[in-house]
């Protein structure tokens, strides 16, 4: 914490600010300047409200300073976090591509999309059993049964499976039919659930709220993290701006400023995030050319069938041209004299 | 639906087009122009997503016409809607103060503060036990407990209380002490909250979430109202911007709009929309300007001792001018040169 | 300027920070924390990049404390600047109200709107001469001939003139006939012009660019003041966000926080802030309850023919009745009894 | 446009907006749905203002359908512009990369870092003359003899020259020297200076304004097309959002948009977009990947001397990479096979 006096604060202001500082148990270090004085605070144990200094006579401004994350954050844990699903990794040396449709919506169509994703040679299905909605009249999902068609994909194809989870009181069904259990946007700030997922034993993706900023996203992992979850999988899907020609604006600039920080795994996804397919394949060859460790695409066979957001799902022969680009344009960034030259 | 087709869209185009319409069991009407073609579509039972018929070959845009929520809008019930809270009424020709602290601390705290807010005619006591906070570290509130002191401030003091409910858990205990229950801005598109709020018999106050348009909030208050409960308070607190000045940026554009949309009363918080006491008086004064149904702000008797948002909350004698302002203020809303002058 | 090191940043790293500084000729105070190690910088002239320092090793951030403008800023001069048109003033104890049509569209139609204007007892009158049009093909003013049809209005009713001047070339042109000149939101850093409007005579109402922050707003400010024209006048026109049920989102919470940075008066355009006449008057009331020095606000005679903005302009009697609004509410506004408990 | 009534509309409502229609000169083509009746309108030579519609009896709201630019429009002209300066192509088949200091600062560090740029077998080269600045107290630039280096750089170097012109005043000698002028982001729409670019000769890099839409973009590049320059390239830099993590949030999904609705190359620049060098090559990655024209960095030999920006000047070897990635990743774009599965 920095507390900047105001130009023209009186030396008592000071003096009463110092004497706060101490009564709290900090150490206060004054610095008197040309035009104005700073006092630094050292001591405090966690983050303190700046605005608490700022209510004292004399003070221009107070500015936190230290990072108000623990487990999430590099400072604690230097090595990337690796999510080892089966035999596939999130965060390693190879992107991960989550595939499959927006929604379950029947066996046979479900069937039909995970042999499209499983014959691109891709691992991990997607596909919503509980969606939220923002009209309460929309289709919401099929539940259960839409959980055991998943595991029908598990069974038959080898698929790991990603799947939502809505609330406190389905965890516990969801954790038992998916690998990796996602949180949507919409909850990125639902504590409760994200608790309860932290004291589930699946890995969890965590989506970023739509005007979440980055400390907002690593402390909803940190809740989760609290609890003794550790492998949690961040995710960009996009975020609210003034822009109108996207559903939501991707924010790739969140990708290294994620590595930076924490050593959690980051993928980005394109299809909420554009809402548009044909936004969805040049954004994807973009999210991993940024660097991330994975992307999450809608894949529909007969997209114009589809229940909710077909417009954004990805026909079959594009899905396959996507595995490849990706699968290129990561080899370029894992080339040897690449790696050398951004260290 | 309205589909534009593209300058260049041929005549089989169109055909294709108003087949594929006639095909949904819909009636189209194309209306051919200078340069394009449009085509409008009537006899949909409810909204199609738009983005089903930019699929289509030579469609430029299709353009969404209907509003997709019903019992929140103003087509369907013309009056407004009044909320009665014993002998309080929310949305009528009064406007309604809601006071209290950020957070219920302590039996003697809230007591204090009770008495600050009943002394200045105010009879709505807002109060949280179960807080919201963006780190697991952080008070979380007192729960239960501060409930039972929620429920002794009633007692004691005649006040209508007001308090947060965060999940689906803890709805029946939280009804069980409050008069009205509020659902905090991240939690607006929690669908399963919102859900049992509407199985519940208590009125609720929804807060806008940070990024919420307007019309997403109108179907978060169509989610409860569908489950039954039809005492849906609208809250406005402010919502994210680039703005650096304030915590959050106040929309205060949104009371008229809902007004012309919905019959659902709208009332201001102006405590979390600003983050900052000095700036609380005057957007309250604000608020009520606009003709929002009331206000929710935060008071505190020894701010600089609160666990919580203590910054924020005015002291007891600005609390008394606070209330004074907004019954001058509304008093000129309400003079009947005023109100033939608007009409 | 406060340097953070991170947690693992070693002796050396830090004695590195420190020797940069010292080379830079400036005084750095280290302070050791329990977990990291921040600096403070004193001694130097004005702002530094933040950014220089985030390049050396075992940096986490810098921080810029000190604020870059000067002349704006209360720290230079305590007292609010009123700046005095004929016998008005702006930033005095009395709102100002300035109106008129959007652009000047013939002298009959001007003349009209004035006599609605001054019969209202409004003595500043807006119109515009050259109109910034976001499409090449729309009316684009009058240019001198509409100057002139301004001049008409002053000499018959005694208005003073508010009109824009969008280029360097015009302001000779502009300043000749106008009392104050306003510089659009789009041309807020537009800083040849904001050079010229400095060496003008005339005051100047500086509009708050769509999305700018407070800092840009007193620093385009800053560049009028220091070319040596004081007299501005900030104006709130309402900033870009993701809402959609507005033109634009009316930030009020940005005037107390202008008036407590800065000493120049700050109004409200709650016209261009919203684009629709409904809402025109209950933000403008808004704008007065929250303490601005003034509003600008279209009217028009016959709004359904006007040329531009038709739909924003408020009708005579609208207009009549918020002149009447705008004075009750500022009146409750300097009673002494608040004056005293906001103090 | 489509007018759309209200549910409760009156017949006599729907016909009175007919007869408005009919009285304008238009055509209107009304479709009675089973809830409410909307109304298109034909015969209309330009774009009417939605809002002159809706201040009629029973109109719920009015809907704009034609786009209102041209020039820049793929109705008009369906394939792509090339802009050609000497044998560089921005638009074409190859990316084209602009590189060099953010301002020139002397003819040392100018020629030092053309030689970088130059060796990399990169063509087009960037440096800034005259400088923007948001406080009047920062450099602004060596002036003309800071086009003098540019123009000595192309002469040694066999480089064209980017420079950016603030002003109507200057374009006349900024476009002696340069081969390429630039608007900045800030005089998007500073609709004096595109004009008057409009009439130059040079092709023009036109920067998206900080909160620009699409469509206010294109209508800039549609004022300087309109005076007969068609040699315009877009450029995205970054829009400004609540992020905090980022300068500017950079918008990649406006990329594929540009290219969908106009034949006008679309470039991107990571260094504004970002303000930190450890972003810039990953997001100069993805902007390829994505699919613009081409990307504008800055480079620096001595970026911790740098006079303006130097934190996100790229050294010479990450330089150096950065064009071995970009040639990489837009091979894998232009494979035969990729090509053929986007159709």
């Amino acid at each position: 914490m920095l507390i900047v006096m105001k130009q023209d604060a009186t030396d008592a202001q000071v003096e009463e600010v110092l004497s706060v500082i101490r009564g709290l148990g900090f150490k206060p270090h004054p610095m008197p300047g040309a035009t104005r004085t700073a006092i630094g605070i050292t001591g405090n144990p966690g983050a303190i409200d700046p605005r608490h200094f700022e209510m004292l006579g004399g003070v221009a401004e107070a500015i936190r300073v230290s990072k108000p994350y623990k487990l999430v954050g590099r400072d604690l844990k230097h090595e990337d976090t690796i999510v080892k699903i089966g035999d596939v990794s999130i965060g390693g040396s190879v992107p991960a591509i989550i595939a499959g449709p927006c929604a379950v919506e029947s066996y046979d169509q479900t069937m039909a999309i995970a042999e499209v994703v499983a014959s691109a040679g891709v691992k991990l299905f997607r596909g919503g059993a509980f969606k939220p909605r923002t009209s309460p009249y929309s289709f919401q999902g099929l539940g259960e049964s839409g959980l055991k068609i998943l595991a029908a994909v598990r069974e038959q194809f080898g698929l790991s499976i990603v799947t939502e989870v809505l609330d406190t009181e389905t965890v516990d069904l969801v954790e038992e039919y998916a690998d990796i259990v996602q949180i949507g946007a919409r909850n990125m700030q639902n504590f409760s659930l994200l608790r309860k997922i932290g004291q589930a034993k699946k890995p969890a993706i965590l989506k970023r709220g739509m005007s979440a900023t980055l400390d907002e996203l690593l402390l909803a992992a940190e809740y989760i993290m609290a609890e003794g979850n550790y492998n949690v999988i961040l995710c960009e899907r996009g975020v609210r701006t003034f822009a109108d020609h996207t559903r939501n604006t991707l924010d790739l600039s969140i990708v290294p400023a994620v590595q930076q920080r924490s050593h959690l795994p980051i993928i980005v996804d394109p299809s909420h995030g554009t809402g548009k397919r044909e936004k969805v394949i040049p954004l994807a060859r973009a999210s991993i050319a940024v660097g991330a460790d994975g992307i999450m695409v809608e894949v529909h066979n007969q997209p114009e069938q589809a229940l909710s957001d077909g417009p954004q799902a990805l026909l079959p022969e594009m899905f396959r041209q996507l595995v490849t680009d990706v699968n290129a344009i990561h080899k370029i960034l894992t080339q040897p004299e690449h790696a050398a030259a951004t260290l």
